[in-house]
């Protein structure tokens, strides 16, 4: 894969305006790709959803949201937002819109939750509201996670709803500290939630009826969940999620399964040394694939469009250190083969738009979208 | 990964001798692995077997089988071959000890057979002989493929026995021009075969009762098989091919099942171009890995040796234009992640010997054994 920078001249140029827009273009093995900057001076932006009208609402982690025009400038921060605990990695996390959305014009949003104003003690916690022109409404948080901790560290944050609209995936953390609590089933920390989308709790969920469980959680053993989708062809659910050094991991997390952490991890604490007994145990989940050394992987898309043919049903994966696209081809639950793209940024989060193109957040102070779309 | 040379000093130099092994430390994941040069001087070697005693038994592509003792020495070539048609791929290929080798003292190799003495129409035939000191004795050709076809590749060759001795499987190719055969059940070329080391043909082979159907063939749509192993957990087969430019394959290849070529592959004629309808068809098997682009896949072996604690399991797959060996990790018939080793030369076979140390062929007319070691 050769990276290639060239000029794409524009239609017209006034007198006045000599603009250039700069696109890379990324070499693969079944698209040249161009890679063009359509939005920036966003805060550290972590998550993206498309209004289907042109324009985008991105999250900035450090605690405002945003609507992107479609000629990509952006304007004065949306109003309403709850109190928002930013501090290391917690701050304002995913946005989604409702399945419902042209009807009732609900977002929702996943955000550091503190216990009492600028409190350092915090929840993952996801509230939905009504957006109107550019502010909020009628506000309400439907999950916090249980307890409340310390620590500015795997607060997870991804939100994605299932294919009928029914159910709120949640992926959370471990929060840093507490690894342990990952296989318990009394905290949510380091589980991967299932609720409706107005808070209540399905009835099939897989520990409703288990005593000292907490009936929210679908899946554990989770140590910090950053990308999850909705396979097209299947309607499962994905999701990857942080190793310690190195393991970082694509799961596909079922109903009451153990995803390992921290007794099994192909990871190993910073510096060296053994983290749990090792890579397997029985009633334990093997990830379908694992990075190491770790990409640092935060955001995932199956793409499902239509500018990339044969990336058709592929993962994308995006990579913060990795600074990368990984393209996985899957069969069935399996990976068969592995392209990087080499993007050269840290990038946080993937969504493919409308129109089929991709879409990146650029993980920085002065923070980009990016559009992938096809070279001619 | 990081490539470091350093010298090993030896334990003892006499006056006269000032001798240096040179080692290349490769950085892995979870070893760092020296690499040392065992025996060199060898004309493309393709096939290696170890005799247990310290010696290994080496094929040469040229036509000849040497003996290279515990010191890395070799002299006279093995006399008694058969006539071999050395031509572009086409020579001496594999080499396998008889599973009774201590009782029956029988080797198993695979060559390129003439039609009559110095033709270019061959077969890919297996044959088997008695080694008595440096001579082979009571030869006879256990196999030859059918039909004998013009054209010096794609010939496959590498031999596998399972675990039990029970079967040979014998892995060929399309022979490079008449890559639609692959699909016929007529002839054996693009098939993976099986059977008795005595030559006949096991009774629930998949085709044994089909009528037009070659009652040896095992499995069929194989571009050119070019490494095989038996996993130890499960005693299956596994195998890899070569694809046309990308789509390298692992496989494991089941009876009566299709493996797809030319119909479906991840490669693309060399100089681009499609080949076949796609990825993917009813029927026909996707590989559980693919190298895209090609790595040239040859040779490959699962580790099971004490050396590497951590590669137990793995599938190692070695590449010519690759330069390497690929380590995956299996789960199930899976892979979950691949490291590639970068040993900068070609490499034809990776064997694990009896201490479990890994050792390679360098595929080129100064052909070498290299060792790979826990370094220290």
């Amino acid at each position: 894969m050769k990276l290639v920078t060239r000029s794409l001249a524009l239609a017209s140029l006034s007198a006045l305006t000599l603009a250039t827009a700069q696109a890379e273009t990324i070499e693969t093995r079944w698209a040249d790709v161009d890679v063009e900057t359509v939005a920036e001076g966003l805060n550290h932006p972590w998550g993206l959803a498309f209004l289907n009208d042109g324009r985008m609402l991105v999250t900035e982690r450090a605690g405002t949201m945003r609507i992107i025009e479609a000629d990509g400038t952006h304007g004065e921060a949306i109003s309403g937002l709850p109190e928002i605990k930013v501090m290391r990695q917690g701050g304002l996390f995913d946005v989604k819109l409702s399945p419902n959305y042209s009807s009732d014009s609900l977002i929702y949003f996943s955000y550091s939750e503190p216990e009492s104003e600028g409190s350092e003690i915090t929840s993952t916690a996801v509230a939905r509201a009504r957006l109107e022109d550019n502010a909020l409404h009628d506000l309400e948080v439907i999950f916090s996670q249980y307890p409340k901790e310390e620590g500015g560290r795997h607060y997870g944050g991804r939100l994605t709803f299932s294919d009928d609209g029914e159910y709120l995936f949640i992926g959370l953390g471990d929060r840093g500290h507490r690894q342990d609590d990952a296989q318990t089933l009394d905290k949510h920390t380091g589980k991967l939630v299932r609720i409706h989308p107005d808070g209540s709790v399905p009835e099939d969920n897989p520990y409703v009826n288990e005593e000292g469980a907490l009936e929210e959680i679908w899946s554990y053993g989770h140590r910090n969940i950053q990308g999850m989708d909705i396979q097209p062809s299947t309607g499962h659910l994905w999701a990857v999620e942080h190793g310690p050094q190195g393991g970082d991991e694509l799961n596909r997390p079922q109903s009451g399964h153990n995803y390992g952490w921290p007794v099994i991890t192909h990871g190993e604490q910073y510096g060296g040394g053994e983290v749990g007994i090792g890579f397997k145990k029985d009633d334990m989940e093997l990830p379908v694939w694992h990075w190491t050394p770790s990409i640092a992987v935060s955001g995932m898309v199956f793409y499902d469009g239509n500018q990339f043919p044969a990336w058709q049903g592929n993962v994308l994966a995006t990579g913060l250190r990795g600074q990368q696209v990984a393209r996985l081809e899957i069969d069935g639950d399996h990976v068969i083969h592995q392209e990087t793209l080499e993007l050269g940024q840290r990038i946080r989060q993937v969504q493919v738009g409308p129109e089929g193109y991709i879409y990146l957040l650029t993980d920085n102070a002065d923070g980009k979208v990016l559009r992938l779309s096809p070279a001619e």
